[in-house]
């Protein structure tokens, strides 16, 4: 069975050598000193892969099951849910009034990799609540926080969103679920929602769906979308729980992963809803939630690829198979370790050098949202609502890839389920989909973020790389990051400019290109990621660093990133340069 | 559920537009008249439709059990193979000395993309026994042949290959299978044997199996192998089935995919084997299974592909979700199908596009190995055997990521187990790793077929693309695809050529790219095909072809390889160059 061990280290490599949190001038960011995210961490460690990352296969093989209305989830959620409630883990980045600990989001994503990598069908519950948790929290009265938050923010009671109906998922201004309004301001609402993770389960005492529905008589499609919290059971003023709520669930899904997650059709007969808030204005508020959750997403693909190539240099260590053909490197045993093998060897490198650059990126994105909300600092709040789309498409493509890479070196023993790395790659598939298909996270890329505020955003990322390179172009322990840096942003940059010429008069030339400008995107991130990460390992093996292994691997792994995987960007924009004519040229029925 | 259709058009348009069979001097190739062929694809496209595809997703649903010994196939399977056995479809490229009907193989490959297409799992069980066959018809004794392969040939006994052991599959030197010599002449075959697909069910009156064994006192490691004929009953001479042999099935495996074929641990108690072909020369055996396995596998990578895209297509047609940006196409429904956004075309044109090109290199390869086997023509054998690593590795990993590309249409119903789209990349997932996984392909390529015969095949292919480009240099209808694939040849060529200079001081700068180089191959394979297309489908347009409209658009989807799939040469290129030192630099205890 597959183990895992919190990449602890790396975590607090990009936490203070790179992003040098505590010394920020992001509010709260000081509490972040060296010992203290440490502790946090190891302790999240333990938790993760001693008591998660055991019950991982557990919930792939019983998966969930719906009887006489009642969702059961495997042996052993139950207990390890209690242990996480008690462990205050939920509430880690959620303000003390309402129970939580008040951490910044750096610190929550650092530890949500952790609970992804060692089991993301069980994470999901919640972070799922996590999620509603936030929408209360920007879009709720204070009357709603205080009735909800509370058990929320400990995971007592977990959440839900609802968006999907059978008809129709990313084109919500389809969606049939309508809310009557009642006399005492609440909403009946009625529909059917579909693939609600966490829908149901037996781990809370309540569940709190939060549902987007159409309130009769308002504006058509989209723009007639209203957000609504609809509890499993109904809470009463003092917060006591009580009678249950028309909310049933249909059916729970078989999928091909994240089994230990109860995937429901969630079935709204009249239940009662209460508007969160605008009327109209649903979208706004669930986006709260959606964008938290793009990049939680982005997350489970890089602790996906992070679990998977854990387990895949475990095995190619110790699978005995063929020589080194530079000469033998085990001549007491039969045959070499794998891991000896250059293709091998390339299969781990591509793995380990995505995972450890999309480990800082995502750090850095979190860091860019706490210095949105702590300080108001709008150019951060503008910068990762680009990237969010990026984070979100690219790691999850990239991260599945790499759980398919990491099964790979299993040979026939990564297809069979005793070894585990298939679930890997099952679970790891969904990432791709929801929130958004990556289809949709490029579109939400190239249609909407690439030109929001006149293109600022954009341009402040190009000109945060001209200045990294400026300022390091003579160094001579950058010299293979800056140059390949360059050239990848140069590449990024003329696709940006191809789109602007060319998709003036079609716009098809833009969104043919969506899909390889999302990719192209991601490794300039990833290639900036590793550059400023070479810094500093570089940084510290000039002042002695104790833990000089440490840092010249960094460097090693992020040479190759550069040198084996930045080479993509020029491919992205030859496809991308070639437009929509190939792309466009056949009539739909010649197909 | 998915349905299949075989692309009976597109096969023909190969077979006769491109490759001209009927008027080849291949012995044989003039049965293969228009007519007559598109009659037989016809009857298999009616009987893989009809009958195997609706049993896909049972297979996948029930898979196979193990009870008292015996293994069970899924529900309609034993029905299903009895129409296959009817049909004589097992036999059709088989001798009609042993009851088969002699057909070119070509034509086998033709066929075989549809059962593999319509049902992987299940045309496993007759692919193995076509494959033990061809072994047992190239290395038995006159005697063995009239025993084994009348039956076999008919599929009224199936076949299987063993290889892999439990701490060895790639490197079989390190075998532990014994073969003790009798007095008799045969041999008493002790050991375990895994992952043996089609190792044993209920579809067959006998299930022959071909087992890799040691013979004591023969050389070490894999010069010492020997292969045997082992079966499930002993057969007397007069072919009657007697008792029971000491072959037992120890377990069935659960695997990621194809649960409707019984993947065994075979467990051989001093069981009766047969020696077949040479002792200690085993591997020389096998390998006749092995070339031709690995074609057949390359063959699911394009078949998983293209059922895939079937289905990814009559979704996006049908699916209504969002506004085509370019202004509305269907104004009387809600919203738009799937398939008017160009990010949903670009993933439809890289699947067409993908499988067509595919389809054209497994038949041109089909007919190297006609020319080989039926005019003994040594240079098609040569450009055959070094095509083989490529034609594996390539189109199964790309294979395997066009089924992904096509469950991604479908949303969140590409990931639940209904639709059917899941089974699609969970069966096609296997081709990249058995019959060889493709690292090993790609080790096969760079470390033996590149340099075989002094590197005279690959001169050869490149010989073929420098030809076609100068001779059709100033077609106009094909200016959009002589000049990349000469690009596209020049990368391959720059690849080769650092191999040859690189290698010679350090054999890693040539193994560190073996796998992209393979990947840079198959993309010139492809580009070559679609060369050879478009000069076929623009010959029939000039000529006032009847069906235009299918040639037109074989123009533009080739247009879309040349553009857009084509450039991923020189990112490949550019992995190869940067040489080995960025792959190898870690210590084993740095990963």
């Amino acid at each position: 069975m597959p183990t895992y061990t919190a990449p602890v280290k790396d975590l607090q490599f990009v936490l203070h050598d790179v992003l040098k949190v505590s010394t920020s001038d992001i509010p709260g960011y000081n509490e972040l000193e060296t010992e203290f995210t440490g502790a946090v961490l190891e302790e999240a460690g333990k938790l993760t892969g001693d008591i998660l990352a055991p019950l991982n296969a557990v919930g792939d093989r019983e998966g969930c099951s719906l009887e006489n209305g009642i969702v059961h989830t495997p042996t052993g959620f139950k207990d390890a849910f209690e242990q996480v409630k008690a462990g205050g883990w939920p509430g880690l980045d959620m303000p003390e009034a309402y129970g939580g600990q008040n951490m910044p989001i750096v610190l929550g994503t650092a530890v949500g990799e952790m609970f992804s990598g060692a089991n993301q069908a069980f994470t999901m519950y919640q972070g799922l609540t996590h999620g509603a948790a936030s929408a209360i929290l920007a879009h709720g009265t204070n009357a709603q926080k205080d009735k909800w938050l509370p058990k929320m923010v400990t995971c007592e009671w977990t959440g839900t969103m609802n968006l999907t109906e059978p008809h129709c998922g990313t084109d919500l201004g389809l969606m049939r679920t309508k809310a009557e309004p009642q006399n005492n301001g609440s909403y009946k609402i009625s529909g059917q929602k579909i693939f609600i993770s966490a829908g149901d389960h037996d781990m809370a005492d309540n569940v709190v769906h939060l549902v987007l529905a159409k309130i009769p008589g308002g504006p058509k499609g989209i723009k007639g979308v209203s957000l609504f919290i609809v509890p499993k059971f109904k809470v009463d003023d003092a917060g006591v729980i009580g009678p249950r709520n028309g909310v049933s669930v249909g059916n729970i899904e078989k999928k091909m992963g994240i089994h230990g997650n109860s995937t429901c059709v969630m079935n709204y007969d009249e239940s009662e809803g209460y508007l969160l808030g605008e009327k109209h204005k649903g979208m706004r508020a669930m986006f709260t939630m959606m964008n938290e959750a793009r990049l939680g997403v982005g997350m489970q693909g890089l602790a996906a690829a992070e679990a998977a190539y854990q387990n895949a240099v475990i095995y190619a260590k110790d699978r005995l198979q063929g020589r080194d053909v530079t000469g033998i490197k085990n001549p007491e045993g039969p045959a070499d370790p794998l891991i000896v093998h250059p293709d091998i060897r390339r299969s781990l490198m591509d793995q380990k050098s995505f995972t450890e650059g999309a480990r800082a990126l995502l750090l850095w994105g979190s860091q860019m949202i706490d210095a949105a909300h702590r300080k108001g600092d709008a150019d951060a709040d503008g910068l990762i609502s680009l990237l969010t789309p990026v984070i979100k498409g690219f790691l999850t493509d990239e991260g599945y890839a790499m759980t398919v890479q990491a099964q790979q070196v299993y040979g026939g023993h990564g297809y069979i389920e005793e070894y585990g790395m298939s679930q890997f790659t099952r679970d790891a598939r969904i990432a791709m989909i929801y929130e958004g298909a990556n289809g949709v996270q490029a579109l939400d890329l190239v249609g909407r973020k690439l030109g929001q505020d006149g293109g600022k955003h954009v341009l402040a990322f190009f000109e945060l790389i001209k200045s990294f390179c400026k300022e390091n172009n003579t160094d001579e322990a950058l010299q293979d990051f800056v140059g390949p840096l360059k050239m990848a942003s140069k590449d990024l940059q003329a696709a940006a400019m191809y789109f602007m010429e060319e998709s003036v008069n079609n716009p098809n030339n833009a969104l043919s290109g969506s899909y390889d400008f999302m990719h192209l995107f991601g490794h300039v991130c990833i290639g900036l990621m590793w550059s400023m990460m070479a810094k500093a390992a570089s940084a510290r093996l000039s002042s002695g660093a104790l833990d000089s292994a440490f840092h010249k691997t960094k460097l090693a792994t992020g040479k190759y990133y550069m040198a084996r995987r930045l080479p993509a960007t020029s491919m992205h924009l030859a496809r991308i340069q070639s437009g929509a004519s190939c792309v466009m040229a056949l009539d739909s029925e010649e197909f």
